[in-house]
């Protein structure tokens, strides 16, 4: 039985730092899977970025008309293609080719409990975007936190204000254009999905293993 | 009959601004269509902005292990997005909405000129989205000398150096990943088609109509 996600949601300006929802935290299993295979996860977390941004573009491509959405993913997959840059840096820097690699059930899982219909669809592709990047906030901050080596943990550092503004953005998105108990309530059916999908270790070292 | 086309390749450091590749000049018919819709044509190169960062990324995913293409393609993709910004600001400003639009059959017709088995997929996609960023560099210039309203004709001026660099890069990349001559051979075949397709003007108001 999953706890009950405690989502704390405050005035928009607050939301971005205060958003609890993470149900499960990340188990020490998926830290020592990670930190023994960094160039794997490295290039994993390539990928990550890529795809990041380009979920981003989709939501403009499917909600064109949306003014504060398009402003906000712009933004969002600049930076998305900015940390791409800088993690494609580190692989070259360490010799490691770019490559294709498996992605883990995990983003399909969570893709598949998608509403079909609008406006349904709409506000679980955000709250799912939102998780996911929540997600990876919490991951890429472990990295930061035991990752032995000083230089590559000093650049997970920098991109966690980052990452938090992402995932901040999901969640005023979904505050902008639904009501706030919908919302909360389909956040916190989402949210227990997410970490019942993550509470199985997938066996490849990824970012969402 | 159309012309056979010009293509003079010069080595790398030239070929992004000394490519003549485009068979036909856009007609006036084109000119006059766009300046007596302008509003129209901005929020069709706003979607057009952001079909090119989409194209780069989709291209990237397609060919994760070729470094050089994902190194230029994600600097593009970050140029594309800050015009994509830019040109929304000009329709904020204008007050025009953001909202979709009708594409014309451009971008599907030179689609489906692309050959579906690799490594052709790769010239293909490489030449085809050289050739739309050019047209798209050609338009956007003469946008830049025909536009009565001078800040905005100024906008688009400066918007000429990137968008060279743009389909220099396609070129370059194609001129990296294949030899010479085929890519020259393929390069007159889609430019000839590129302006046979642009030969009928698509009645609505559009980069490429």
């Amino acid at each position: 039985m999953l706890a009950q996600p405690s989502i704390q949601i405050e005035t928009p300006t607050q939301a971005a730092t205060r958003i609890k929802f993470l149900v499960q935290p990340t188990s020490t299993a998926w830290i020592d899977l990670a930190l023994s295979n960094m160039e794997e996860i490295l290039l994993d977390h390539s990928h990550c970025e890529c795809k990041a941004a380009s979920a981003a573009l989709n939501l403009m491509f499917r909600y064109p008309s949306s003014q504060q959405l398009v402003k906000m993913l712009t933004a969002i997959a600049k930076e998305e293609l900015e940390h791409f840059e800088q993690v494609n840096g580190w692989l070259e820097q360490r010799g490691v080719p770019l490559a294709p690699l498996n992605a883990p059930p995990y983003g399909g899982k969570l893709k598949a409990l998608v509403r079909r219909n609008e406006p349904d669809r709409m506000l679980d592709l955000l709250l799912v975007s939102g998780l996911i990047e929540a997600r990876s906030h919490e991951r890429l901050g472990l990295l930061a936190e035991h990752c032995p080596e000083a230089e590559l943990a000093a650049f997970y550092r920098g991109l966690m204000a980052s990452e938090a503004r992402h995932y901040g953005a999901y969640w005023l998105l979904a505050d902008a254009y639904f009501e706030r108990e919908q919302m909360t309530r389909r956040l916190e059916e989402l949210a227990a999905a997410e970490s019942e999908i993550l509470s199985t270790l997938h066996p490849e070292p990824r970012i969402h293993s």
